[in-house]
């Protein structure tokens, strides 16, 4: 049943990141062309913004390591396909092939910062200036991850006037638009709300925010539903609730696709997505996995009487 | 981090429903004396509300069948202990013992009370007529739990008239607070802020008014924090997630209590639980059932390095 609650927008446009974010961490190697099935799937079921894999070095993240092979086989989708690019060597890369849409992942926090990037904060938004600057010269569009924004594992609970700088920092890159990330999956309403309504005063249009939390504490849609109370309209999440922080507590990571699109669709806001085609998708990728997806509407839905 | 949101209230009473609720449908046999630990640990844990069984028919409910034998050992635990009755016989059994509270458990929907109860709603009103009126004489206190409050397996989805025409009727009986129950785990926000404004409408007072969501559909939390944004305060919720409704499909149900209370203590609401102690409880159930809580808190807590 469609019954609409006031205050909430009439459309979210979902940043589905399962074929990059999700299977970047995955034990199993899966073939270029499931992975190009997949995104072909996901198109298909009406996401709009499909994240199609990452150009970092292969070293870092093998299951990754065929986007040369991968992103000439997405041609045909009929949606915007973002890509990871860590640093200039990984733009070059995403460029040569025709990428038009690309990600920097920058961090919150210094200590994720030092084990993720090596680099203090500072030194990764130095790094990522040439590639923002040369993406943008290029007509790119580019989209400026920031991970850690509510809790780090080492720091523990990060300021908000931390985020807003580092959010700042690389709105002042050239970012079009900030994904804040609950890599740790920690954050609770109020603090998503605290951070957003910081982010408004210092001058941040909502409409260059969007949201990517995760479910290892089950908190992922609540805090969904108080990003969207604020304004906020774009909303990461995974096809079947692939993927997830390797440094979080257990097994469960990004918000699943399916368990917001239940949500949207409750409350009658547009997204274009087709929740039966979706759902059938990431029964499909899990069958090419070999375990079951821990969205709990997938299983719902999916479930043989 | 605590950070408090606007509008939500200084205070929420959670209803555990783990004993009775979640072990009900249970197929391992959980030993008397496992069910009376698990109650003492649940109250030493902080939750001030433990449901504790049902004077059900043992032909209906096999694992809750030692409800005379139960009860006497929780004589000296630090809660309220609500027990399900489906009738005069259950309350005559009930009150024998000494039991303060009392829930009746109804139907919003004809099906389900056809099919759960053997009768039709009317009917089962009628049922439970001289059960509160009996109850309430001897000076207990009762709950009336509405199940298919948004969505039925058979009817699809719930009329909010309907609903609120037979909660009402519940408290015209004498009960003394409902529990509007998302049996199926459908519901999303905007449902759950229409049924409440019209049941406020209508006079119900929202103290009166305690919410149960299931998970079904990943959409309990969210859920709760709309009953929350519209001042609710009581909350129902499973330790550890235990149990659910047959009906429902899929394996997962109840509200896990101790992913509401991340999110109680995020926001700074004051519950009186200690989230350590009740997960271990969750851990140490888990172990007696021989397998893991589906609860995400309970499964990041409890997740060894």
């Amino acid at each position: 049943m469609t019954v609409p609650a006031p205050g909430l927008p009439a459309r979210v446009r979902i940043h589905e990141v399962g074929a990059r974010d999700g299977l970047q961490n995955e034990k199993t190697a899966v073939p270029t062309e499931v992975k190009a099935e997949f995104i072909h799937r996901l198109a298909a079921a009406g996401l709009t913004t499909v994240e199609a894999t990452s150009f970092v070095h292969p070293k870092w993240v093998p299951q990754l390591a065929d986007a040369e092979q991968l992103f000439p086989l997405l041609g045909d989708v009929d949606a915007a396909l973002p890509v990871l690019v860590p640093n200039e060597r990984g733009l070059d890369r995403a460029l040569a092939l025709g990428a038009t849409r690309i990600a920097v992942f920058g961090s919150a926090t210094e200590t994720f910062a030092s084990r993720n990037l090596n680099r203090t904060v500072a030194e990764s938004l130095a790094m990522f200036e040439p590639v923002v600057a040369r993406a943008k010269e290029g007509g790119a569009h580019v989209r400026g991850y920031l991970s850690m924004c509510f809790g780090d594992p080492w720091e523990g609970a990060v300021p908000v006037h931390q985020v807003v700088r580092v959010a700042k920092a690389l709105l002042d890159l050239g970012c079009d638009e900030l994904s804040l990330g609950d890599t740790i999956g920690v954050a609770t309403p109020g603090h998503v709300q605290a951070l957003l309504g910081e982010l408004g005063a210092e001058g941040v249009p909502v409409d260059r925010v969007g949201v990517h939390f995760h479910d290892t504490y089950g908190q992922a849609l609540s805090n969904t539903l108080a990003a969207l109370q604020h304004g906020v309209t774009t909303v990461d999440a995974s096809a079947g609730g692939l993927g997830g922080c390797p440094y979080a507590k257990s097994a469960t990571g990004n918000l699943a696709t399916e368990d917001l699109v239940w949500m949207l669709d409750g409350l009658g806001i547009e997204t274009g997505v087709d929740l039966a085609a979706l759902t059938a998708t990431s029964v499909w990728m899990a069958e090419r996995l070999g375990r079951p997806s821990p969205s709990r509407t997938v299983r719902a839905l999916s479930h043989k009487e």
